[in-house]
């Protein structure tokens, strides 16, 4: 297999797991799971619990231990673009290019799903906790981890300081700080949950910490460039958008040709963060196409 | 100690311990966790972390263990009120004698502050299972009890049905379970996770179980009279709002007489619950004061 269809086998399990898991009960409620299970499957890519996958196999872990915790994290990522493209957020109207989840259910239904799933996030977690008496801490702390990558001080604390930084200028150390905890809080916990269930030591810990701090950075970048130089056909929304509403943006800051060597650069110091770890094949791909994706 | 000298003592408790764990730090966010302390600190009755505390004195159990348990329901509680006053939800503009969290901090930052504070509920049950490793899994088991109630097959699906309801007939069962949903489940949540983390036997857990659901059902059937003969000022909310949006409630369904009559036997019914249970003065005050309540 290449890395694409690895890539893809990973993605598969992925979306079987989450198929299984988020069902439409027949119930006076059902629209409620149905706005959950529409955002949740509107093709995303997955890149989270792939990368989850990934470290655990790399570390040769219990890939059915690693999966709930993966498959959360997905769970949280989706509910946080529901509520970002919400019209007193972000006011979206598509999303990979489809209508967004307000467009389709309300606001209300819209709204009530984020929540949803975020919730269910930590009851798919708790659950993994409770299955195996013997993983109980180990796992507790994965979703310890999670939770908080996700919360005030992670992810959640990056859209306040998104929010309140538009129209206003940002210096570069403040959008780095504001990406880490928007984007790249998400993107290293799900890398690093993986490896506190997998037991991986001290240094390999450190060494993936290093990768999923750089790798969410090139994710950002890239994100920029392609707002600017992207297909909005391929990318499934208008591009554009930070230049209309004033947002700075690695490409407004750095503009087009020092972005593209910051992401170069970016990428290759991640792979080199990875350098004396063995199976490091996909999370080396991985920062490839990162830099490369066209959406 | 009289029974209101004693809920407030437990009131205090709780304020105290939720004053020292969401703080406001000093960072570019600090908007984000002041529209957090904003909501929790406006005056709610704490009647969930009570019971918790209350239950946890009755069976003889660890108060600091329980805590964590208690505020974090309260801080559910709080999030889905911010939400639910939310202009897309129920576009409420007060609260308690204040103004709705997004009056004060603008819909986004009330959205968000909405998501954070699930999340920190989350993140502080989970630092309590993490704390001690004897008490792990049955803490654990609490979070997921309270995560269960709060989530797509608890609350958030009453919230569901209470929106999909509006303006269309409904029946007493259907009404019945909208709020053992709604407001029930996190109520009776409040009661067993206390219950479970100080080792409840069978039958004391079955009793609690049914006391809970009671004095839930009690809890609503109040909340409809307060709207309909309640006092303004003390409720620090217009009243007839129920009327004015065409909701089905107790009162609508079955009339004034009736709706309190029925509110009598559950109380009733709750207090019975308890029988052959010890230390039960507490709970057996807080069903007469749910129902005797002015706000």
């Amino acid at each position: 297999m290449n890395y694409h269809q690895k890539f893809d086998a990973y993605r598969n399990l992925v979306e079987e797991w989450l198929k299984e898991r988020i069902t439409v009960p027949e119930l006076p409620e059902k629209t409620l799971f149905e706005a959950m299970r529409y955002s949740l499957t509107a093709g995303g890519k997955r890149l989270r619990p792939v990368l989850s996958l990934a470290v655990c196999d790399m570390l040769g872990g219990d890939r059915e231990a690693v999966m709930p915790f993966a498959c959360a994290v997905e769970l949280i990522h989706t509910y946080s673009l529901i509520h970002d493209d919400l019209p007193c957020m972000d006011n979206d109207d598509y999303r990979r290019g489809k209508p967004t989840n307000h467009k389709v259910f309300g606001e209300a239904m819209a709204l009530l799903a984020g929540d949803a799933l975020l919730n269910t996030a930590c009851e798919i977690m708790l659950e993994a906790v409770l299955a195996d008496e013997k993983d109980a801490l180990r796992k507790a702390a994965a979703a310890r981890l999670i939770m908080e990558a996700a919360g005030a001080s992670g992810m959640i604390a990056g859209q306040v300081i998104d929010m309140e930084s538009e129209q206003t200028a940002v210096s570069y150390d403040q959008l780095c700080r504001m990406h880490s905890l928007k984007t790249g809080a998400l993107i290293r916990a799900s890398i690093l949950s993986a490896a506190l269930i997998c037991g991986a030591d001290e240094r390999t810990t450190q060494a993936l910490e290093r990768y999923g701090k750089l790798i969410g950075l090139a994710f950002q970048i890239k994100d920029d460039l392609l707002d600017v130089e992207g297909d909005a056909a391929v990318l499934g929304k208008s591009t554009g958008s930070d230049v209309r509403n004033h947002k700075s943006t690695f490409v407004t800051l750095l503009g087009t040709d020092k972005a593209k060597e910051l992401l170069k650069s970016t990428v290759e110091e991640a792979v080199k963060a990875l350098e004396g770890l063995q199976n490091t094949d996909f999370l080396i791909h991985t920062a490839a196409y990162i830099a490369e994706r066209k959406k």
